[in-house]
């Protein structure tokens, strides 16, 4: 075997020009910092160009067996970031391929490469005048759309469910080729970028969550504008409600009177969009004590769950739901439904000072917090989700917040399953306990996300910055993961913390994916250690 | 290379029991037969009862480097039917593993077997009570549920895109091995059946349009029965008044106003599911003349376009959307445009003599027409639509049709495209001209089929029994092909009688495909000549 990382470098070099083939110490340092303790280094971060670029990157990464590990923008925060799942890979970042290469105005489409973040296509589309509304997700403005595709997130609006609304993948194969899925890889073919199951094999699945290739472009699909739209609120006082709850709003998903994703999240997880963790009514011990959770509670006056849902539609449309949903929810032990849409919102901004003296509220910073989720359902990105990684942290977000470099501790566990009251309380309580144990605050969300499934956000926030807390949170992390599974609820997604920590899957399943993975690198040059196969 | 077949045929019969590995001439000659020529002939049918025998039969074909060609039921009646894709190939019939596994009747989805039919779905739903819907496609009742969805088949509900509403699939690999797709994987996972992605990779999309795999259970998503439903009905008087009616429904189907597949057919195919090729009207000539079409255009009551869709959900909600359809529909020059419910279609019934008396139509037959038509948009599978298939023949339909015993001549080209009304425009003309050429008549529907994406179901329509025709029709057939792919408008699926006729995609796709399937099919046992890879 040639593994010869100089001369690699050095054609990289003299292929990208020796400013896009970074390796001065710092900046590497940077690359292999995440929320959570990793031990992966890397040799040299390279930013190619263009897809060309890409294709002859791997190639000389093949002459010379270099691992190579691609990012987008490396904004998948919580699950790893910009770190390798192996040591010693050649990073790849995607940024500088940055263009909207098509957008169709009358079929609702963009296509376009891994650099386009959320910021830029949310800027992009409002200057084509708002006709169609992207999916946005809680990560930063600049994460990469396609970062989060590859990794098979989701957001907010009827088009949630991100891979499920994309076509025609570009995407270079370990080996340098470039193939082009669906009906793409017949030139000329017009159904490419909107009829996603092309023909013969539909292969885009294999290039998510996968280190089989490199998406270099796709089309994504986008929501028409609707003439209307709300947001609705309830919140439920008691813990034990969250089942008979759940099981409630299963109809309205089945029957598609919901068409967004719906969060519910605990108090924890409220707090922490609220406020950093209250050191000052704790004296500094931790975990926070139920008796300030509770008082908290109140001051900022959310229950056991805050739930938060959204209506696209015409305005007799929307009332027709809302009917439903209120009729349905009578049934449900919930307070405080509330619908909000854009003529109320900005009347509420403006009164907020009555108002809060009114409810009593911290009305300000109640829409602080309220008016970026309220945008989420609407395809707005927004960065004022990130001051909350700052959970634990003694002086809590700065200007500018930078979680990575400010030692921010965050561990994601995402848990999947039907939806059904009993498997979310189940969940809920294996949180709890193994967040009791450790001395976390168990801050978990539960997401409606499609007809029958809910995910579970699981946050482990922490303080890098005491020693021994980064193996404590870990081992929380793996025990978390280990109960879970061992009740049948797996993760919908991994990130570099979890990977190689499940159960033993068939060995079947395993023998085919390693087939695969064989037959499209020879050389194991791309994203070593990167999901199980 | 050991192709010992006698000894592989030994084996089968060991396994299976001798009843089930079927050699007689005149059953082999029923699986050879399809609606059009072939010339690929079939050493022998085995009939597996499980999965366990579905693995073992494929581990003695390997052993004997014996070509094996799954089907379920084998009713893919214009694509071929049961008869392989290449030559001496062992028919692997998997109708009697027939079982519905599973049923949810709160998440509503089913687990079941290739052998369970739409029939058979059908009636379960219906003992269960009817809360559940299914998907029927037009195909005949014993048509196999998985058969439908590995051929990524379509139906007429909102749950019409098949291989989008299931998930979980087991799969048969080629080596004889057994693996479980999604978090199947994983033992007892309980997001399997609910959430389709899974976990690491997507591979589901192989094993469909494809030879790397043989799906032997997999779980499908059921619609929940509305409340209320409607049909709705009109026609475009004019052939080239199709485009801009197209361009008009598109907004409806972007918004989500309309959520059934939509069907739009021309007068050749609406007039062949009232009757037969009128030859007393004609002397006895091909192809049909334009005189006598709008003769009985008018016998019939239809005009150059005539479309169906329907509406699902409560009385409130298809009023408002029947409110927007008429809206929108006003600028578009279609005609009679009539909502059509349960109530309203049994008064038709109840009066159907004064009624044709007072509109001058022949009511029975019309209904006879209708009702199997608006039952499919609730998901009623029908046989009511074989006779059709005799569309050429002196004699009509028998009452108990055969199509491939009886020498009907079909073949489908389905071409898909983005829903737009320049390229309807262009399928239709580029099918007008090449029917025109081969004396035909250019029967076809266009189906716009989800948000953005509309199908062509193009039918070469002839008598099998009339020399030269298994010929000609194929020339039509191939060339049709070709104009349509020319000008970029691929098939959403092949029949046998399209393999290998596709413009040659990029090679690099080819090459990535053929190690795909060389690491999953060493011996290229399983259905070879299948699908471009």
């Amino acid at each position: 075997m040639n593994l010869d990382y100089e001369s690699a470098l050095t054609e990289f070099r003299s292929l990208l020009g020796s400013g896009y083939v970074k390796t001065d110490k710092e900046l590497r340092l940077t690359y292999q910092t995440t929320t959570f303790a990793t031990t992966n280094s890397i040799p040299a971060v390279i930013c190619p160009l263009d897809r060309d670029q890409v294709q002859e990157c791997l190639r000389i990464a093949n002459r010379y067996h270099i691992p190579i590990y691609p990012i987008s923008t490396g904004k998948n925060i919580g699950y790893g970031a910009r770190v390798p799942t192996a040591d010693n890979c050649v990073v790849m970042e995607l940024s500088r391929l940055d263009k909207i290469v098509e957008y169709n105005n009358e079929l609702g489409y963009v296509t376009l490469q891994p650099g386009v973040t959320q910021r830029v296509l949310y800027q992009f589309l409002q200057q084509q005048g708002g006709k169609f509304w992207m999916d946005a997700t809680g990560a930063p403005m600049d994460h990469s759309i396609i970062g989060n595709i590859a990794e098979r997130g989701f957001g907010h609006t009827p088009y949630g469910d991100h891979f499920g609304h994309v076509s025609g993948m570009e995407v270079v194969l370990p080996n340098g080729d470039c193939i082009h899925t669906g009906q793409g890889r017949f030139a000329g073919a017009k159904a490419t970028p909107i009829y996603r199951w092309g023909l013969g094999p539909f292969i885009d699945g294999l290039f998510t969550q996968s280190n089989l290739g490199i998406i270099t472009q796709l089309t994504i699909w986008l929501m028409p504008a609707p003439s209307y739209f709300q947001n609705f609120y309830f919140s439920i006082a008691k813990y034990e409600d969250l089942a008979v709850t759940i099981d409630t709003l299963r109809p309205l998903f089945l029957d598609g009177t919901i068409k967004s994703a719906m969060h519910i999240a605990n108090d924890h997880k409220v707090l922490s969009s609220f406020q950093r963790y209250p050191w000052d009514k704790t004296n500094g011990q931790t975990p926070l004590p139920v008796k300030v959770l509770h008082d908290l509670g109140k001051t900022w006056d959310f229950g056991a769950w805050s739930a938060a849902g959204a209506l696209y539609g015409t305005r007799e449309e929307i009332a027709l739901a809302k009917r439903k949903i209120k009729k349905q929810l009578r049934k449900a032990p919930i307070k405080k439904l509330q619908f909000l849409d854009d003529t109320m919102l900005k009347i509420a901004i403006k009164l907020q000072k009555p108002l809060g003296w009114v409810l009593r509220l911290n009305m300000p910073e109640m829409l602080k917090v309220l008016k970026p989720v309220y945008n989420l359902t609407k395809g707005i990105p927004t960065d004022d989700i990130v001051p909350s990684l700052y959970w634990r942290k003694p002086d809590g977000a700065p200007k500018i917040p930078d979680p990575e470099r400010d030692k921010c501790g965050l561990m994601w566990v995402a848990p999947i399953a039907p939806i059904n009251g009993q498997y979310a309380r189940e969940i809920w309580e294996i949180t709890q306990d193994v967040f009791q144990y450790y001395g976390y605050e168990p801050a978990i969300s539960i997401t409606l996300l499609t007809e029958r499934a809910m995910d579970s956000i699981i946050s482990i926030s922490y303080d890098r910055d005491i020693p021994g807390e980064d193996e404590k949170a870990m081992r929380c992390h793996d025990e978390l993961l280990k109960k879970l599974t061992d009740k049948g609820y797996f993760p919908y997604r991994l990130g570099v913390q979890s990977m190689g920590k499940l159960p033993y899957p068939e060995s079947a399943y395993t023998n085919c994916m390693a087939k695969i993975k064989n037959a499209l690198d020879e050389n194991g040059i791309l994203s070593p250690g990167r999901y199980p196969q």
